[in-house]
């Protein structure tokens, strides 16, 4: 399969979606959408020959993914040394639910980047990370808050992965069963699936003088 | 960090949670809560060095985890010859809210379970863990579905992972301040976040004189 949307990225032989290739998408549009919805990636590396995977927060900015962690987990101390990882981010959205158990499925997107991480040494590429997560997750908080210290951004462990070989695979729409299937009597649809926030609540240490901020109430994915 | 709760899983070297060790968990009724309320996992293993993470069903029964693919697939190709793999779910419960930003986090669970995925071959065992993955998610629809025939089981590659070295991590409750920070006029909580199911979306070929089963008009995560 090649590319053939304009503003694509080259799909490497790693990242080429093989198996339901029509699912793959290569232009950095699609690729960005869902980057910029996620806000949990599953970080994976290898020591020693065992894969591991972790959840951790991210934010893309411009042509890069940040991920954040600390100097002291067993991740980073070895993703700082440049062992290649893969960033994945998945979102679910919704149950297909097929006439024959074989066609279930889910509707999901996923983006899976490739490539080596590279530690942020620089305090001020730290603060536009740490404030790319926080905007991106929550827009206006960075403002609200108590800002960084120096001491703060030095004990912030943040990565920086180049969006260069990277791949979505995504699935949508309804079931598709085998033809002979549709005349069953077997309802067969889609049950979709969000992400929805709760009522913010208060820390029992807050001042109920504070009113909570529009971004907690308003909260909108 | 020791274990100290009845019922556990040793901790092994690779699976104790050293960064904020207070957060993991090594009791299979933690364990299994988490696995049994996830419904994709992050399936990562390597290959030539490069780290690979793919979203994927899975369900556990018993003491393994059985996670869906297809034979074509790179991860199966790959992880059938009996390459390691890392499996990880994580729930996300929630946006931390901290007066700094250096202390926003996020309320979350996850499982890290590692070892070497078996393929599973005989077509009694695959049908179990079709049965697993279909009933987990939806209590009800294996019974209404059309049943696998063999033809379809042959083409359905599942792959079993024991649970033995294996660990949770957790975040839960509200924000932790530094001391000082308490003082600041700054609103402090919890977003809860939750997996929710909308109304279904009946397939286009689907005879509307068929009835919405209650597993889809009334589902619940």
């Amino acid at each position: 399969m090649r590319c053939t949307v304009p503003e694509t990225i080259p799909p490497a032989e790693r990242t080429r979606v093989v198996r339901e290739s029509h699912r793959g998408a290569y232009d950095r549009e699609t690729i960005y959408k869902i980057l910029d919805e996620g806000f949990v990636c599953h970080v994976g590396f290898s020591i020693d020959g065992q894969p591991y995977v972790i959840p951790t927060l991210f934010a893309r900015v411009g042509d890069a993914i940040y991920f954040h962690g600390s100097a002291a987990s067993r991740m980073l101390r070895n993703v700082s040394d440049g062992i290649p990882v893969c960033v994945t981010v998945t979102l679910t959205d919704g149950f297909v639910l097929a006439r024959s158990v074989f066609n279930h499925s889910m509707n999901y997107r996923s983006v899976v980047a490739l490539g080596k991480a590279i530690l942020v040494d620089g305090l001020e590429e730290k603060l536009k990370a740490l404030h790319a997560f926080t905007e991106k997750i929550l827009p206006g908080r960075w403002s609200d808050a108590r800002q960084p210290n120096e001491k703060e951004l030095k004990a912030t462990s943040v990565l920086r992965l180049p969006l260069t070989e990277v791949s979505a695979k995504m699935r949508m729409g309804p079931p598709e069963d085998d033809a002979p299937d549709y005349a069953l009597p077997i309802w067969a649809g889609v049950i979709p699936l969000s992400h929805t926030p709760g009522a913010p609540i208060r820390d029992e240490k807050c001042d109920p003088a504070i009113p909570t901020p529009a971004y907690a109430t308003h909260y909108k994915r």
